[in-house]
């Protein structure tokens, strides 16, 4: 992917530290027992259904430790495939494949955990015209490879950090001296910046609406709430909920026309994608 | 914790990195609607049972952003507690605080939940004799951290990386020419690491107690077959049982009495802790 | 600032990178002629009329070398204020402040030009109803700070980097296959993120507001074209001039109605701010 | 050039900060309308008469990303050429030429803008034997590229930072005593450094010429006290005329017969070069 | 080596920063008299006899200042070899091998010293049994690399850091309040782990094989206490002497029947190995 | 000393580095033995007589792991003293000083050592006018601290690098198609820096004398070889004597009545001087 291309350009700092923290010294059970010069191929499938993100990263960390390394197959990322499907075959250096074997796993389940429940999430939703948002709990350090993960599921990027988009939440309120002052500040700050509001009930959803809020944010809404909320605003702005939507009560909470779901759960509890490697030498 | 303090070497790096990746060119939220100067406490909570790991990270992540941040509270870590329990209580600078408090918590969430993961697993093996023991399956760029909560959560850190023990494998023996080979090789190579080697049944035991390998990996064994070896290894070496292992099959796999079982769970796919953050300005 | 404080996680990187560059070995001139242990007070002072941006980043610079380094009188930065003003009063170690000075220099000099010409433009506009925006024609390595700087001088943020904001030109529009399937194309891949068009005539005006672009970009037009741009569009969009802008024509572009106008002079070729350093040795 | 191959070594680091500033998290734009696999050439040309400089720098950016870009020409470096010369042709992936687009240019711009002015410098003082010397006074982070545009210029590189050349100033004088005292100490501590002394009077020059000063450095002296100065000095030490020295008093003061003149503003206010880049998708 | 093809990885940091400190601006000589893409071979030979270690690094420093070098030959590693052995020969860019000969004479030099020190240390213990170990007494931040040496010279790789083996001394022992409480301590916090302990006298030879340490060192014991001490342990543990040994006193050492004697000197005083370099410019 | 205090914007990197090669996971048996909170007091003592180079750097070690500790006794360094003098005296967290101890000790032993030889060189040229020079032949990332030793030491500072002295050797002569070329080109290219031209006759040292070339470098020239050129150079330059200078033969070197006498071995071969760390835990 031309994305990924790109991206390379801070990947490659992220496999080098994981590739450091693994191979260390280097790993003496390969240096022991494998000869020198051996060749071998290495094939990573998937164990479980599920959607793969990371083929790119997972090939950075084999070329970062055998820039000869051959790619004879590469599985198709961003689409739903069953147990079985093959990810990336690579042939190379024998050690060197043994040295990256864990790196390149450990960031490919990770990511396609990610995509795969965002899949799921994606899923959920469909036919209800809400979307699937992520959010900024994602793990230190990958943030970036994250967010392209959910969007290779299918989910939507919400902002990536505190600096490319306001939300403003209940104690910037406070603080500001209520909604239409935040709104004013915020805009007067960051003119060009997308804006949402966190709004607590009936009453704060008609001073966002009248301070001229875009979106606005229902946080840990009952789904009775969240259709009033719909019903009230009728399309004077778009809402997303948030709060604790797990992939059982998502449909729900989509059901109620709200225009967009965040879910944190897409990025600090997707369980990792299960994959295989096997390793042939070759004579 | 020394340990912590310690730590904080490496520790640093990482939370910078996180802090930048999230920060960026600045908090516009905060930056419009907080006045310059306002001072805040932030308490951070257990929403959840389980074990807090992480507070010397977390707090490093309000320090990097506020030198001046007072500790009001710190929970106790490597325990379990029931949700409400404190986790971290800080006062300072509003703006700092409400900057860090992302990164803070996507630390604190990940590493607890690591946390909590394990202490699970060790409660379900207690009375069994087994331990429990994490992997090389870690997040990339965060293996030390993590490897550290699941200390903190009471189970056993195998080794680091490639470099600190000899962990032979089926492709290793296949190369080096059967067991004894590959063990006499390791021997040499490495004479004063620990050394483990695979074996896929009674006739490999026997080659490897034979090499004199101390500890046994049983790959992928059904519970019959992973109380067959104990049997017939009868105490000469240690056992570790691998491979897929649920916190539902757990007890059953340490119930056969091999001395250590392995759960790349733990790492690869623990749930965040969660945990929530309450912001309160200060006159 | 509140600001820049949290901006320090960056810039203590950069810091470290330029004063390591200039220092290298040791102040050799220094080193050889002021006695160790010496103390001395630097006074940094406007030789220039203009807005000073970047104490903290100078201030920075000082404490890295000493951190005992004391705060004597700080300047007040993003506010037009006449040669001769005080920028930073500092006392601490003599070879220090010697040491670090051309860095706290350079970084200010640099800085505070870019707020200068920033406020030149801000004032130029005045009364139009125009804003003056940033572009990415930035310093590499310097882009957070100058935007920083920016924004002291009044300017407004445009967006930070490629994945922040969509900006959909010529190019690509060739590509997509037209205005109307560009904008359709990114909606969908970004649904979240400010989204702009480069229109060159009447007919892709027509066409970027029959897309819903809620803004359009206006590349190296006349003012008389621009006028045009403005009746036509009515306010159905907002509109940003850019293109070869410069103090001297700015204002005839803000005058003819459009929302923004973009400079990347404000950054690529903003004179330094004129500063001095006065360094006296204390008792 | 060599030099420049050489130069990658830090060049690489600093070109990996700047795209990573730039196309962060992806370029959305490209991403959404340019097909993955589309191929492009991108040519850039000088809009503005000048000196080009950092050919190679742009290229880097380009082909970390794309590391089959090819080179289709490239302009010829430190020579004066007339707008519409082309500075650098590659083709190569269109969303990789699209995302470095920017940082190859901001690079180009400046770097092109310091040779520029280091050009217009050195041609008027063509025919007065005086030599046109750069400073410290450049961008935190890229002072040695900014170093080598200037050589590019026909410039001459000065001290590289405060460790590689003595420079007694009005301070190390008053604090070691005098001027004797001050370059006896400066001689024993680096014997083996080049050497200069600020002075502001005739009975300095006096003092630093019975010193053994090889080069005295006159700051902020008008051309009357300049010619005095090379008359009294008569060949017994070089001098270097500095302070403010801009391209309309630059002549004048080259003309009193000093053997350098140095100027800040080559590095810390020079506009960037006007450059255009346009991309032309391939079939 | 496919052993250091792995460790490449971190290599190519250390090899940048060591190009980086010895380039910086540019090599000034080669730049003002070897002209633009002149051609060279430089031919790296022994000027001493002793084993080689760190062909890969040094080709790594070549390669990073011209990614085209060709390799024409490349010496053995790890056999002793006598003065006159050609050790590495490359033909590239004249001015690149000049800017990087140097740094690659420094890696080379460095570790070859320690790789021959080592070799005369194997040499000396030869027929006793005992076996030559390094220590944590390494050059900051080269650790790795020495390590690979020791083990490149026949040497035998003992812990790496303070985190992959537990050694307890004189003064854990005095903190945990005796052998047997600090063995256990030990054995609870890092059951996988290799232990040792430092043991001063027979009584505690007797509680530490009580406590079933299964290393043991003997540290500054003179030559009759070690041969005690192998007469009382009996086997029933592994024996490490250490302390000062030379060359001079190692095959005493060793002939008192211990298993290891560990040697700091190998690293922290070896004398480099002495290499030329010749440059031959090619027509 | 002020100058490392200077240093420490670089020194903190290094240490840094060389503290996470060593501590990586954790100290596991300080961790298993020592108190959480337990309090000691570390002390360094020379076990050898020389000069101590490398307090504020090892000082560094043990604040980035404890920034608490204190600093109850610091040793003079640069100063020949015997075996028993205290370097360092620190109390502070007992698993803090014992997680720094060995990088405290490495960095202090090898510059110690630097610095040891170098004055031992001092001490052999006394009377004869030479002066003791280093050259770029040190250890890879530690060269400003390994220059820093032999000026502690008493010697002088060569070039830091390629960048900042021209120093002509065969090679480039051949090249420029002779000396006067080469020097002249190289006058041009860098006026402002030291140059130095290798000669190896009688008519070469004519030729650099008629180039005008201030010092000149005699490299491998026997004592009598050395005696001659230095009255045919009668004053008109300076003179440096090189290659395979020891301690032994150096006197005599220096007694030719060259200026210089440059000696690698100063930094590739200087064995570490023998230090001890006494730790005394605090009640």
């Amino acid at each position: 992917m031309g994305f990924a291309r790109v991206n390379e350009v801070d990947s490659v700092d992220l496999v080098r530290r994981a590739l450091s923290e693994d191979i260390g010294a280097g790993d003496v059970t390969s240096e022991a027992t494998v000869p020198e010069g051996a060749r071998a191929r290495a094939v990573i499938v998937q164990k479980a259904d599920g959607v793969v993100f990371g083929v790119d990263v997972a090939l950075l960390a084999f070329s970062l430790v055998d820039e000869g390394v051959v790619v004879e197959e590469r599985g198709v990322e961003g689409r739903w495939r069953d147990a079985g499907a093959v990810v990336l075959a690579v042939a190379g250096d024998a050690r060197a494949l043994l040295a990256a074997e864990r790196t390149a796993l450990n960031f490919l389940g990770r990511l396609s955990g990610v995509a795969t429940s965002t899949a799921r999430a994606v899923a959920a939703v469909e036919g209800t015209g809400a979307r699937v948002l992520d959010t900024r709990k994602t793990t230190p350090g990958l943030r970036m490879l994250e967010k392209a993960a959910v969007a290779a599921g299918g989910g939507v990027n919400y902002r990536i950090g505190l600096y490319d988009a306001v939300l403003i939440k209940e104690n910037h309120i406070a603080v500001a001296g209520g909604i239409a002052a935040a709104v004013a500040a915020a805009r007067e700050r960051a003119p060009g910046l997308p804006l949402e509001v966190e709004v607590r009930d009936s009453a704060e959803i008609d001073e966002a609406l009248a301070a001229g809020a875009p979106l606005l944010l229902l946080d840990n809404m009952s789904v009775a709430e969240l259709s009033a909320a719909v019903a009230q605003v009728g399309g004077r702005a778009e809402l997303e909920a948030s709060g604790g939507v797990t992939l059982e009560t998502l449909r729900a909470v989509a059901g109620t026309g709200v225009d967009f779901v965040s879910m944190g759960a897409l990025t600090h509890s997707a369980p990792a994608l299960d994959l295989s490697l096997q390793l042939e030498l070759l004579a």
